[in-house]
């Protein structure tokens, strides 16, 4: 266990709920009080600390997306799907009208997207629409296209990582970090832009 | 408050919530159990429930985002500052190492931004890099420089949507409606463009 938390970098209690909770699979026990773990422990500590601490997933919907990763048989657009819409929605989903969802419909023809019905993110960005109505800011639904233009270069390079990777398993953590990690980068970076800007408007 | 509630769309329960919480200024009392509410109440309720709900933010991070308008004086660098530092990172620090801080002051240099060494949003990049690296995904840092133009293409316009706006509260409120739904909207629309990217990949 002192060995797993050095390699992983991970402190032993956090180890120890993240296997009463189910989140990685219990080493192999070679005496009563010791067991074997590999670089598969590794690498799953890693991923579920990332899931929690960075992407801010509840442990129920990390165990979601850890069965998704476990049922997975070999590189299935299905599975790739079911691990990203496993990822819950940063936001809480307090409802969105018809007239946002008839947006979100025509911000994906613009962009030319295939996108299937029940992807989650559909009702994200209807509702994210809706507030932006709601609060009277809707300067920043003229740039939603701006927004849909980078989120589309970026998913491009994205999936071409993804997808350059061999191992199933290595591919949907790969969709995973890409997902959650991409959020905290893209939210990091904008505020660091926007200060950034601001500072060349006010005190050029 | 059945019309605040109405003409707010904000349900009475969660109205006499955030006036308890103080998120909400108290109405003019014109009988024991009469308020009167104004346009102001209007703007302010569903502001507070945009960065609640839609935002993430804790009850007392967004009192102290009101708090940060309440205070301003006038168009005002320092007060847009703190109101965008006043917005709660969405990720739980863990920490970050000396490695992850010197990737983000590079990342910075080769964008040319100007952002002070306080700036909140500096931690959370190195938070992110760090765990880019210690879970194996390197490949996205690769293109942390794609991440960092989208962001500088996207802040600019916000900047100017910003800087058009006469009143200086409605100038924080757009801030805090840039940063946290621009978060939401960038979040759901690189869903959206992942899923097609890889239908575009895997069966064009």
């Amino acid at each position: 266990m002192a060995e797993l938390s050095e390699r992983s970098g991970v402190p032993a209690p956090t180890i120890r709920f993240y296997l009463r909770e189910r989140l990685v699979p219990q080493g192999l026990l070679t005496s009563p009080n010791q067991a074997v773990y590999d670089e598969s422990h590794v690498r799953r500590l890693r991923l579920v600390r990332a899931l929690l601490d960075i992407g801010g997933l509840t442990v129920e919907a990390a165990r979601g997306v850890i069965a998704a990763i476990e049922a997975k048989s070999g590189n299935d657009f299905a599975v790739l799907g079911q691990v990203q819409y496993g990822l819950t929605p940063r936001s809480r989903d307090t409802g969105h009208d018809a007239a946002a969802e008839a947006d979100v419909d025509a911000i994906i023809d613009r962009q030319g997207w295939r996108v299937r019905d029940d992807n989650p993110a559909r009702a994200s960005l209807a509702q994210a629409v809706t507030t932006l109505r709601a609060i009277g800011r809707p300067e920043l639904l003229d740039a939603i296209d701006d927004y849909a233009r980078a989120a589309d270069s970026l998913a491009r390079r994205e999936v071409d990582d993804v997808l350059a990777i061999d191992d199933a398993e290595a591919q949907a953590e790969a969709v995973i970090a890409g997902v959650v990690l991409g959020d905290a980068l893209l939210s990091a970076l904008r505020r660091l832009a926007e200060e950034s800007a601001l500072a060349d408007r006010i005190r050029p």
